[in-house]
């Protein structure tokens, strides 16, 4: 099998999704970083490899993928019997495919937003739109209420394990954790001991290791 | 089997992407109106079926499933061996993934925008904002082109056979095929062709149906 290689950076929240997924499979791979500041993924030869210009891309051999559900997703299905199984069998991979587009669906559009005011908008020089931020905490809030209660019946999003649903929210999770925003999944218990606990994983220790060694 | 009951609405888009996926695979199906006027999905009983309170859900027996590519998906590999193939094997089916998510990520918030505008705000008797117009519109046009270099190499989305990858994309192309819109699909040959293709499915213009009949 040819070597993985992930083009993307540490920063990026959805190129972490990626590296996540690689450390719970015990899998090695290459990255090779683009230069966002630079603006290296608007250009070729990154859109060779993703025709959108956004990171993750993914090249095995001939095979290029990107987005990085997808990615995460081959990496799942592809590798099922390396490490940590990250998906389902039967009727319950179709519980795990709700919570993997919730997260895409719901959680994601609201976090990342929340992510842009808070963190990257300051860190970029720009100002923090504060009703932009309001308006997206309350719906937060109400996202984290249907989370509360399905993971007062369900250890995990999917399932009683860990899977691709959980694992896809870490990366806006881990950066939201560093906002006003903790609250909201301090404030409610099941959400809180599921943030703490998925967030504990080792795989996921790597990934903020490469932040930190930057 | 247990039957299955999708609740939901022919207007709606999500909606319409399950019935075209049911009807490709020849199976039987109940509907269930959810009267969205009357605000029925933001109330009990179907909050039991999506706590989110968006159509469509999808019963069968025991299972309950919401979001609409989550149904798709449990579909088309619940039913694998019944009418149109719709999924692929082995590294292909990476390939689909990442255009399921080129869909999701980047072709529905743009039309699912110039929809709201153009589509429902005169139907509700809204103001359509046209500065949203032209700025998604060029959005649009700019996806659009990488979907033209893509159809220029491979006859549908994921391969040379109809997948989910091209369904997910059908409503909004539907939709928006009655607006100013239409003109960004006419003006790039291999996008006009495929348009022209997947929307002269015979399971398509049963869902096309089902709105005229409403």
């Amino acid at each position: 099998m040819a070597a993985i290689k992930v083009y993307g950076s540490v920063i990026s929240t959805a190129t972490q999704r990626v590296f996540a997924t690689l450390y719970e499979k015990e899998l090695e791979f290459e990255v090779v970083a683009v230069n966002l500041g630079a603006g290296e993924h608007k250009k070729q030869p990154f859109l060779a490899l993703n025709p959108f210009g956004q990171v993750p891309a993914l090249e095995q051999g001939d095979l290029k993928l990107f987005e990085s559900r997808a990615i995460t997703q081959y990496i799942a299905h592809e590798y099922a019997d390396k490490g940590t199984n990250l998906i389902c069998a039967g009727k319950q991979m179709a519980i795990l495919s709700v919570w993997v587009e919730v997260e895409a669906h719901q959680f994601d559009p609201v976090t990342s937003k929340l992510n842009w005011e808070l963190i990257f908008k300051p860190m970029f020089g720009m100002t923090t739109d504060t009703a932009v931020v309001e308006e997206n905490e309350a719906e937060l809030a109400k996202i984290l209420d249907v989370y509360e209660a399905r993971l007062s019946v369900s250890k995990y999003l999917a399932c009683g394990c860990f899977t691709l649903a959980d694992l896809h929210h870490l990366p806006n999770i881990a950066t939201l954790s560093r906002t006003q925003c903790k609250k909201l999944f301090d404030a409610r218990p099941h959400v809180s001991a599921w943030v703490a606990d998925i967030t504990a994983r080792p795989a996921w220790a790597k990934v903020v290791a490469m932040q930190t060694n930057h």
